[in-house]
C-alpha cells in the first residue's frame, strides 16, 4: 500500500475527515445496498437495461464519495502540507489521484 | 420501474444472460468485497488518497460489469428485437442507457 | 487504420450517417470553436478554473457526437449485420469502442 | 464568467500557467488538430467505429490538459491562497470544477 505522507499524520485530513465521517459511512452504506440490490438483479435474472441502469447509479454515488472525500483531503492534507513547506508533494499526489478517477 | 420490452421475455438477452450468469455473479460479488473494503477503510480513519484509489478500482470494475451485460444485451435481446422487426426502440433503450453511463 | 467490415460497405450505418451528416458537421463545427476558445483562453492567461470548465463542456459535447454516432451505427451497420448473420461481430467492435469510452 | 479570486492575481496560478504555456499551447494545438481530423472523417463518411475511435482519443488527450491545468492551479492560486488564509474558497473551486469533469 501507499505510504503515508508525515502530513497526514494526526491532524489535518484526520481532523476534518473525522468530522465527515457520519456522512461518509451514510454514503458508503447506502452504495453497499445499492451493489447488494444489483446482485439480487443478476440473480432474478432482471432486464439488462434496468441492471445497467442500477450501476449508473451507483457509480454517480462514488463519484460524489470520492469528491467528498477529495474535499476532506484538500482541506485538511493538503492545506496542512502547504503551511509546512511540503505542498508540492501533497499535489502531486493529488494529481496522481485524479488521473485515476479521470477516464 | 421501466417496462420490460417483449424482446426480452424468456429468450434473446435472457438465455444469454443466464450463459454468463456465474460469471456476472462473480464480479458483482467482488465489488460487494470492495465495498466493504472502502467502508472499512473510512471507519479505521484510513489516508484519504487511498479511500480514493480504492474507489477508482470500484469504479473500473463496475464499468467492466456493465460492458459485460451490455454484452450480452446486445447479442440476445438487440439482436432478437432487430429479428422481430422492433430493433429501433431496442437501440433507442441502449442509447438513452448509453448517455447514463457516460459523464 | 482498423479495416472496414463488409456490413458497412454502401448502406447500413452510411445510409443513416448521410442522413445526420448536418447534425453531426454542425455539432462537430461548434465543438472546434469551443476548442478554439479554449487555445485563446490559454495564450491570454485566463483564469485556470475558468479554462477547466470550458474544457468539461467540450467533453460533454463529445460525448453528446459520439453517442448520435452510435445511434447511427447501431441503427445502421450494426441493424444491418445483425439480418446478414454477422451481428456477433459488429456486437464485439461496438463494445470495443464502448471500452474506449468508458473511464 | 465566474469572477476571478484575489489570489489569482498577478501571481500564485498565473506565474506557474506562464511556466506551462508552450507546454499546453502544444497540448490545446494538438487537440484542435485531431478535432479537425475528426470533423474531415465526417465530411468523408468514414466508418462510424473508426471516428468514435478518435473522439475518445480527443477525450483522452482533454483529460490530460485538464489534470495539466489543474496542477498549476494547486500549485499556484491554491498554493498561495492557503497561505493568505482564503485556502477554504478556493478549496471548494477546486471541488466545483471537479465536480463537472467527473461524470
Amino acid at each position: 500500500m501507499k505510504s503515508r505522507p508525515e502530513a497526514s499524520g494526526g491532524h489535518g485530513s484526520h481532523t476534518v475527515q473525522r468530522d465527515n465521517k457520519p456522512a461518509l459511512t451514510n454514503r458508503i452504506s447506502r452504495i453497499e445496498g445499492q451493489v447488494r440490490g444489483v446482485r439480487k438483479m443478476i440473480a432474478e435474472d432482471r432486464y439488462c437495461i434496468d441492471v445497467i441502469t442500477q450501476i449508473s447509479a451507483i457509480q454517480s454515488a462514488l463519484d460524489a464519495l470520492a469528491l467528498q472525500l477529495m474535499e476532506s483531503h484538500l482541506a485538511g492534507c493538503v492545506q496542512h502540507a502547504v503551511h509546512e513547506g511540503s505542498g508540492e508533494v501533497a499535489i502531486a499526489e493529488v494529481i496522481g489521484v485524479m488521473r485515476k478517477l479521470a477516464r
